[in-house]
Parts: C-alpha cells; sequence; structure tokens
C-alpha cells in the first residue's frame, strides 16, 4: 500500500479537491495528536473516559536568562474551540484509516466541549510554575484538546514574550511587525497578532489586519526602485500615488543619492525614509544630518535589517524613529517555542471522588492537584512573588479568592459549561490583551526589563490552604 | 479611533461570525505584506505594473554550520495558488481600511496569476544561491506573491533541513514525527509533511495524515496511566483496546516496574514500551535487558523526549528501535526560518527588452538577470559542483539545457500560463518530493551528510553563456 493510498483525506489522483482546499478548513478537530484519539478509545472501552477531570497548562522554565514570558493565544484558542467539531470528513477519515474503533467515532460525531476554562488573562506575564490555563471536564472532552491548547500557546506566547522584549528596549519609539515571511503563512497572523499584544503598534500583514482589526503598515520594497528606470523614477511614482507622507526606501543603490532623490521627490514635508541595510547607528546619524541640511527636518527615519531586542537597544541614542521587525521576532528571538505542557492534575477515583495525581519521571516534576494563582505585590503596588495556591481540599483552592490587597487573583473565566465567554476574542480580545500586557508588564520590578540574562523576575512560591 | 473601529475584517462587538471562522478563510489572498499592494497601487498608476518580470527566490547563506538545506513547501504554493483571490471579503477590506485606491481594487478583483513558475523539484537539496524558485509574469501579478511564498518556503524549508539532518543520524531506524505542539497549530501539519520530506517514516499530526495521506501514529500519554487507579490497570486497559501491538509508556512512575507491568498487561508479544525522560542511553540498555529476561524478545523500544540529530547520533549504539521527535523538528533545530528572499532580477524596460536588474545594499549582494541551474556530478555520479548557468542573452539562459551528461538540470515547470502542475500537489506531490530528497541527498558526497558544522557541501559556482 502506498503512502496515497492509505490518504483517505487525498484523492486518488493526488490532486485537491477544489471546494474544500486544504488549509481552509472549518475544523479544527484533526489539529490533534493521534494519541489523544487512542486513549479516548481504551478509556471509553473501560468507562474511566467520564471520569472528571482538571488538566493545566504550565510551563517548567523560561527561555535560558528571560525573566518573564507573555500569555498570548488565549482568544485564538477561545475562537478554535467552537470548531472542534468531527463532521463528516474528520470522522470518515479516522474510520477509513482504521484510527479509532466504532465506539469512538460515535462519541467524536457528537463531541462538544461542555466543560469549564479559565486561566490568565491574555497579555499577562507568566513565570515558571504559572498555571496559566485549567481545563475541566470529563477525561474525554479535556483530553482532545491538548494538541489544539498547546499549539497555540506555545507559539504564540514565544513571539509575545520576545515582542515584549523589544517594545521595552524600543521605549517610547514605535516598533512595526514584518516578519510574515519569514513564518508558516498561518503562524505569522498569529505572530502579528501577539507581537501587537506585545506592545508592537503595527503589521505589515494583511490577513492579520483583517481578522483582528490591527494597525497595518508598508509601502515599498527595492523591487518597486529597480522595477522603474531609474531611482528618481520609481520615488516619484510612489509619491504620486501614495502622497509625501510616504515612506520611501532609500539603500537600493547608494543611501545618499537616495535621499537626494527622496527629497527631490517628496519634497520636505517628505513622510519618511526606510533603512533596510548597513551600520544602522551610523547611517541613521548621517541620514539625519543629510535630511535635516536638505530641510526635511520632520522627515521619520525607519529602520528595518535583522533588528531584535539587542539592537533596538544598541539604537536608543541613534536618531531612529521607529523599528521594523522581523525574523527575530516571529521566531521568538531565539526561544521559537515555549515549553508549556498540558498536564492532569486531578480526576476522579472510581467513587467519583477528586484526587490529585502527579508523575514521576525525572527531570520533569509536577505537583498534583488544582492551583490557584495570584500575584504578591509590596506596598507600591510593585510585584514581588508569583503565589500558586495549592491545598488537600479541591473545593477550597478552586473557589480562593485573595483576602487581603496585596494580593492580585489571576484567573478568569473564560469557558463556562463550554461557553466561550466572547470578551476574549476578536479584535476586541486584542486589545484587551495589550492593555494587560502594559499594565503587567507596568507592575513588574524595574529589573525585569533588563536584556541580560538573569532569574525570573519573580520567586515562584506556594500557598497552601491546609 | 480604536483597533476596533479600524478593522473592517472584525465586527463591532468584537464577536467573529460563526458562518466564516477566521482561520478557515477560502482566500490567501491576504496573506501578503501591505508594501505588495501599495506597490501595485504606485505601478498601475504610471503603467510599469504590466513591465514583464522575473522574480527569484534563493538564500545568500545556508544556517552557521550547515552543509546543504532541504526544498519543501513548493506543493504547499501550488496548492494556495489558486486560492490567491480577491473576493468580497478581501475587496470589502481593503476598499473599507483605505489601503489601495478604487484603480486597484479593480485590478485585485479580476487578479488570476497567469504567468509561469520554475523552480527545484520539492525534495531537492539547495545551496546558497541556488535559484530554487523562478516567478515570471507582470510586475503586477508577480509580486503580489513574495510573501506567500517566502512564508511556505522559509518554514517548510527550515523543517525538512532539520529533519534530513535527523534521518541521517538515525541511519535504519524510523523517525516519528511528533511536534504538533511545539510549533503554531497549522504550521505543525507543514511541518509534519515537510518532516516526511526529510525522511521521517511518520507523524503523530491527525491533520497532517488527512491532508497529505501521511502513516499517522501515537498510542497514549501519562495522563492515560494518571486516569487509572494504577498503572497495571492502564496498561490492561491499553492493551484491551488497542490490542497487544501496542506502544506503552513505561516512565509515569518507575520504569523498571513500568517495563514488568508493561509484559504483564501485553505479554511477551508486546509491541513496544515508550521511554519518555532520563538518561536514554543507559534507560534503554537496561530496558533491554529487562525486556528480553522476561521473554519480551521481540518488543521493541521507542525513545522521545527532547532529540535533536545530535541526540539521535549519541543513542546511535543504544538498543532502540524508532526515534519520536518534537520540539527541535518543528522549531529547524537552531534555525527555526530559512534566509530565502523574493528578489527582482529580471524586468522589461520602457521598449518592453528584459534587463538584469540588482541592487547594491552593501553586505546584501544580488546578481540580477534570469539563472538556470545544475548539479555537475562526477564520473561516480557524486555530486561535486552547485551550477548556475547565467549569460546576457536572456532567452538563452531560459532555454539553457545540459550538454553533456554530467550536469544535472534542476529546473522543472510548476505552473504554466497560470495553470498548476498536479504532480506536484496533494499526497502525491509528498511522496514524490520525500523520493527526490532521497535520491538527491544519495548523491552528495559522504561529507555532506556530518553533523558537525561545516562549510556548504558543493560549491556554488556560474557557468556564463556569454
Amino acid at each position: 500500500m502506498t503512502e496515497l493510498d492509505r490518504g483517505m483525506g487525498a484523492p486518488s489522483n493526488g490532486v485537491l479537491p477544489a471546494a474544500l482546499p486544504p488549509t481552509a478548513r472549518p475544523s479544527t478537530a484533526l489539529l490533534t495528536d493521534k494519541y489523544e484519539l487512542t486513549m479516548l478509545q481504551a478509556a471509553l472501552a473501560d468507562g474511566t473516559a467520564h471520569r472528571h477531570c482538571v488538566f493545566e497548562v504550565f510551563t517548567r522554565r523560561l527561555p535560558a536568562g528571560r525573566r518573564y514570558g507573555v500569555l498570548a493565544g488565549t482568544g485564538r484558542i477561545l475562537e478554535a474551540l467552537p470548531r472542534f467539531r468531527f463532521d463528516d470528513a474528520e470522522l470518515g477519515y479516522l474510520e477509513g484509516t482504521g484510527a479509532v474503533d466504532a465506539r469512538t467515532i460515535d462519541f467524536l460525531s457528537g463531541y462538544r466541549f461542555t466543560g469549564n476554562v479559565l486561566g490568565y488573562a491574555e497579555g499577562e506575564v507568566f513565570f515558571p510554575g504559572s498555571p496559566i490555563l485549567q481545563v475541566e471536564g470529563t477525561f474525554a472532552e479535556a483530553v482532545l484538546l491538548e494538541t489544539l491548547v498547546l499549539s497555540v500557546l506555545n507559539y504564540d506566547s514565544a513571539v509575545a514574550s520576545a515582542a515584549s522584549r523589544m517594545t521595552s528596549a524600543a521605549v517610547d519609539r514605535p516598533c512595526l511587525e514584518m516578519g510574515a515571511r519569514r513564518a508558516h503563512e498561518q503562524a505569522a497572523v498569529a505572530a502579528a497578532r501577539a507581537a501587537v499584544i506585545g506592545g508592537f503598534a503595527g503589521t505589515s500583514n494583511l490577513e492579520a489586519g483583517y481578522r483582528y482589526g490591527l494597525e497595518t503598515i508598508g509601502t515599498a520594497a527595492h523591487a518597486f526602485t529597480l522595477l522603474h528606470d531609474d531611482e528618481l523614477s520609481a520615488f516619484r511614482a510612489q509619491v504620486a500615488a501614495l502622497g509625501t507622507g510616504t515612506t520611501l526606501l532609500v539603500d537600493t543603490y547608494d543611501v545618499r543619492q537616495g535621499v537626494v532623490n527622496a527629497v527631490a521627490a517628496g519634497g520636505t514635508g517628505l513622510g519618511a525614509v526606510r533603512l533596510d541595510s548597513g551600520d544602522l547607528g551610523s547611517l541613521a546619524v548621517e541620514t539625519r544630518h543629510q535630511l535635516d541640511g536638505l530641510g526635511a527636518t520632520g522627515t521619520k527615519i525607519v529602520v528595518t535589517s535583522d533588528l531584535d531586542e539587542y539592537a533596538i537597544a544598541a539604537l536608543a541614542a541613534a536618531p531612529v524613529d521607529s523599528y521594523g521587525v522581523g525574523t527575530s521576532l516571529v521566531t521568538g528571538s531565539g526561544a521559537p517555542t515555549c515549553g508549556m505542557v498540558y498536564k492532569l492534575v486531578a480526576r476522579a477515583n472510581a467513587e467519583g471522588v477528586l484526587e490529585p495525581v502527579a508523575k514521576a519521571s525525572p527531570g520533569k516534576p509536577s505537583r498534583g492537584g488544582r492551583k490557584s494563582a495570584a500575584r504578591r505585590l509590596d506596598a507600591e503596588g510593585r510585584a514581588v512573588e508569583e503565589v500558586l495556591v495549592v491545598g488537600d481540599d479541591d473545593e477550597a483552592v478552586a473557589s480562593w479568592s485573595p483576602a487581603s490587597d496585596d494580593l492580585r487573583a489571576l484567573h478568569v473565566p473564560l469557558v463556562v459549561d463550554g461557553a466561550v465567554d466572547s470578551r476574549w476574542v476578536g479584535a476586541y480580545g486584542v486589545e484587551n490583551a495589550a492593555r494587560t500586557h502594559r499594565a503587567s508588564r507596568a507592575e513588574l520590578p524595574r529589573g525585569a526589563r533588563r536584556l541580560s540574562a538573569g532569574d525570573p523576575a519573580l520567586p515562584t512560591v506556594e500557598l497552601s490552604l491546609d
């Protein structure tokens, strides 16, 4: 049997169906590792599938040297959840390949998540052990969400965490996301969204603009200059079409001549010039001097070209007005994924009583039992500790709320009895998350924003209710 | 104006439309950087939009120390191309946000790519300067594809390049892709596809199995053991449901006892045990010894847990039967994206004559003019050079074919007059690409497969037709 024969989703001639192109499938249910379905099959067979369970998402450590992580992706999970359905295409595939048995197919055909999800608000900072998401329901309904939840949170949070360091380094200068070409085309949309949550001012990605109402930016590439007979013709064409407020890319041939041409085409009211190569710091100084000398004192300087948080910090003293960031942003600036895991922490026993559970694998410690979480603040409102609330009494932990002002509770409800809270999704959710991040980062101790390697900005401590 | 108001794609209450969920949109046209549309607007205004153009995709360098790259993603581009359409949703968004003018909207509404694309066969290895894709058409139709083309090739090739090193290190032992949770959920599907092109035997990702007819694998996680009252009950339930051929995960509590329980549940005919933590090398030796002692001499050992090509190579002498690889595969094993660029290399002048063009930015050299490509082989059929065919006569380069057996031409037609060649898409395309990769890698000099850092396995040389 060839690979082609095995694939039920692929027609026998290897050509894709025109009606339902493969990257535009409405169901998110197969964005799942197969073992979730085989576990389901075995648990349906012995009855444990219906045991009440609590799963938690957390990371055991931050990327080396990072002071904090930034949670992003929550809204995207909530957008994907109602579409986590096994319809004819999905069921036909699973049946046809013999992936699971008839009882499991039958269960999946009626699958709807009816449980509860709570978690940190999107945009919140997190630390090792922070229970950033908690999924509660039967084993059957909660186990199926593992891969989708982790895919979204691990990628989006990696980008938001990098973005936050960059906007921190840029201080008041806007950072603009331009990394679409360095990420999978759909990951790029998520990256733009995560970048804005981390403080970016806009994105070059039109699909992200469309989906999430983000500000989009961009004017021209080197190809536009090369298309024309000479640079001045190209600049004149661009200004004629896009107005004098446009940004002209001046490094196709010679920056100095490029700036002369730019002002010749756009006048002293030209919006901006963009530098995309060379030693950006000294080039910015020369270009600023040149622009001022030509009378274009209001013309801004945008720099792009392999920037990361360190390069941005190094340009702090240069006369740069905004930063365009690509590769390093969408690849998490050295940490392209987070190490988040989705772990079963409590489950009902045969008598229906919830019990804490934890594995004992070497080097991968887990603490059993449900956790609540809070951030402890000092008298000035500065964060001092990440507090995990634990205890033998599951209900006491679940219903815990801070009794004093020095603790800020971190869990918010996201899904209640299967119903998604719409405050966290769409464009509004992104705006909310960006606001959450600004406030959460501002609350951190000053050292948290240092770019140099160091320990997490807050220690994670336990508060036991026992 | 708030971000919410600006986003035409986002309804005013911030809640997403149920009918067309945002990650399931049929059009790929907005997976595009805005500057492509603003360049189009300016070029339509001055008439240069209709100049005939040749764009080429290449990388200036391989990731540090890598000997070769592996091209992947071509089939996905061809699948996305027919869906690169500006329909009501896309046009409404662009018009509503004022992104481009009415003439541009009008052009986009009828947009169909009618040009030609040729390139290296998917799965082929590449080197610095290799012209892996060539897009030819008017400026207007070709410039719009830049972001989509680069997003797909940069991510998919990063994964395939890492995959090839891993399967090379694993020699004859199967490698299994399990990284979905460490990548954006749609990138994960592309990663599974790219992994199989790079020699992986299967994937845990069901959506990838569905779309591309890939073999899917997976049985159980720690959660399944924790769900049960004890490990033996869990193993018995799994064997009852999935058969004795299943793989039991034995490291939830204590590996030694886990192996005893595994054989107690599955008998000496048990399919496999999986080790997911600890020192895998010594653990595999002990486990093999223990299994053999219990009479389970045919039971295989699968190892997972932060493997990369170096860890796989280090396990060569251990009694391991297959490798499950996650994080490091889907993040390109230290190189999460390729540095591929999409550059205008030739365009018609005002008289309609095609001329070579190139920018002169410092540190980012480009060679103008269309390129053809071939691999030079020695008498034993071993690759010795990557040959770029160049010359002043564009037609001569375009129609070049090798005159002797020592040159293997590398360009194949992918799109002819806008029509996609279906040999490269779907499940068949993946099978084809995996076969291409095996043959292409086998042709490389022996040193190409060393994992240690070094120069590209082949030098890139020019063959001038002038």
